[in-house]
């Protein structure tokens, strides 16, 4: 066995690292705004951690809970008051479209998760910044972005080929497509060059950007693949099935692969995994906190920019 | 039995003559495209409904056809098309979140159907003017505004009442809370000053806007009461399970309801409702289609006044 075990607390120490020197050496104060309006166990750790990272990074961070119906006017408030940078929701809420709702309700200065129709929009059409003279990069939803992230720092990016193509000639397969998480990535890694197969219970479909057409969209298509099919072909798994009875059959991974897990639950059976990965990361939620205040300290200084220039 | 069961087809006739003239007499020619990118029976069914009243009202309609994974593109051609005048979509494409990603795809200035975030913030805010000077009546969602329309004509909303207060005293069941039709509706209905009861499978929500509070927004609270609490105080039944054997239990319905259902499947026995209903909607589908042209009368208006305001 010689499968290497990468956790997200060293994934993400650079980026906080970086972030803390920044506010620092800035002397600035970012406050994020996190509502928890569910009694998730899961979401309730999550704030936790977001808690603990921006109190050692410099961020003001406030939890505020309530009940889910009274969440919406809840966030309209925060999108007002000129004293809150970032705001971001304690999902799932109503678990249901309803969820994806108030998605667009949190203003889309103030989102640091990304998940707002006009990031989501613009992350599929490879659109990468918010304005014509390119001065203000796209918020990328930022459990996405945590993956690319995890996917650089254990060497899946290729950083010898130019940037936008770092993926190519790697093949991916992403068990979850939800549009949160799993149908976003498929999207950014395909936009970044790789052949990725996104797997949920309706099936198998393909995204994949075509050889030579750099900076151009991804292009989806239906398969009829199985998971046996595709596993074995795949460089690289990601897994994030929100249930504790779900393991990937670790018979299919190919040998050297990289395994990746971003669900609460631990979708690889952790003894068995090891004796095919080459490298494991069992969870990566700290990198997506990390992410989270990243984006946070870009949108501070959008709001900045633009308090400027309209003053 | 006293039952009067009420057809779209008489509820909609006066919309579809108004609109009819309207196009005539201002010598119009609006278009609309309509998107298929399922195989689902109804939607086809639907689509030649929209077909049919179009082409009796003078609108122009073009139904295209594609698979689900160019509808994106195609929306966004439409989008751009100067002569395309309003866009709808035959849902569900992909029967999940991807789907309602796809109704903010749609351009704000054409979509027909009302299912644009902005439009669908407004209503449930209760704010009823895309500009400050009130001249631009925001869209409502089709559906629900139709069923507003079948209320209206069979009585529901009491004329000698004002605006806005014209449910006032009304008890209203209603068994959906999609994000589509039931939820909108039930803010809406609430809005306008009825108790509404809003059922699905985890529970029962009460909509109410509270004494006085006129064209102020509505509230929701969280019930712990069950079908069988809510039927027999309810003045109006709406109903829209997309289940061929999903039946409400008529004996819990109030002598003389009224009794709408909004499902392509039958959720009322018909036979068993009309001992108990004063009035019973078998379906609304004709009403929908009208508030669509309807929609698309306003849009192909309101782009004009936008490119004579820009020329």
């Amino acid at each position: 066995m010689s499968c290497k075990v990468v956790l997200a607390q060293g994934i993400s120490a650079s980026y906080r690292e970086e972030l803390k020197n920044t506010i620092k050496s800035r002397n600035i104060r970012p406050k994020l705004v996190g509502f928890l309006a569910n009694e998730d166990p899961a979401a309730a750790k999550y704030a936790e951690w977001t808690a603990k990272t921006c109190a050692e990074t410099g961020v003001e961070f406030e939890l505020r809970t309530c009940a889910r119906n009274d969440l919406e006017d809840k966030i309209i408030e925060a999108n007002q008051d000129a004293g809150v940078h970032g705001i971001m929701v304690y999902y799932p809420v109503f678990g249901d479209r309803q969820d994806q709702y108030l998605q667009n309700v949190v203003d889309v200065s103030k989102d640091v998760e990304g998940l707002h129709h006009k990031y989501v929009y613009n992350m599929y059409h490879n659109i990468r910044f918010l304005d014509e003279a390119k001065t203000k990069k796209c918020i990328i939803p930022c459990t996405p972005l945590g993956l690319v992230k995890v996917m650089e720092y254990v060497g899946v990016y290729n950083g010898i080929l130019p940037h936008g193509n770092r993926l190519h000639g790697r093949v991916v397969t992403i068990i979850n497509r939800s549009e949160i998480v799993g149908r976003p990535l498929a999207a950014l890694l395909a936009n970044d060059g790789a052949r990725v197969y996104s797997v949920d219970i309706n099936g198998i479909q393909e995204f994949h950007r075509g050889v030579g057409l750099q900076l151009k969209k991804h292009e989806v298509t239906e398969t009829t693949l199985k998971v046996e099919d595709v596993l074995p072909l795949s460089d690289v798994v990601i897994t994030g099935v929100p249930s504790p009875s779900y393991k990937v059959p670790s018979n299919l991974i190919r040998d050297g692969a990289v395994c990746i897990n971003f669900s609460t639950f631990k979708n690889f059976d952790g003894e068995e995994i090891k004796k095919k990965a080459a490298i494991y990361v069992p969870a990566v939620g700290k990198v997506t906190v990390a992410m989270l205040e990243r984006n946070l300290v870009r949108l501070y200084d959008y709001q900045n920019q633009d308090r400027a220039a309209s003053a």
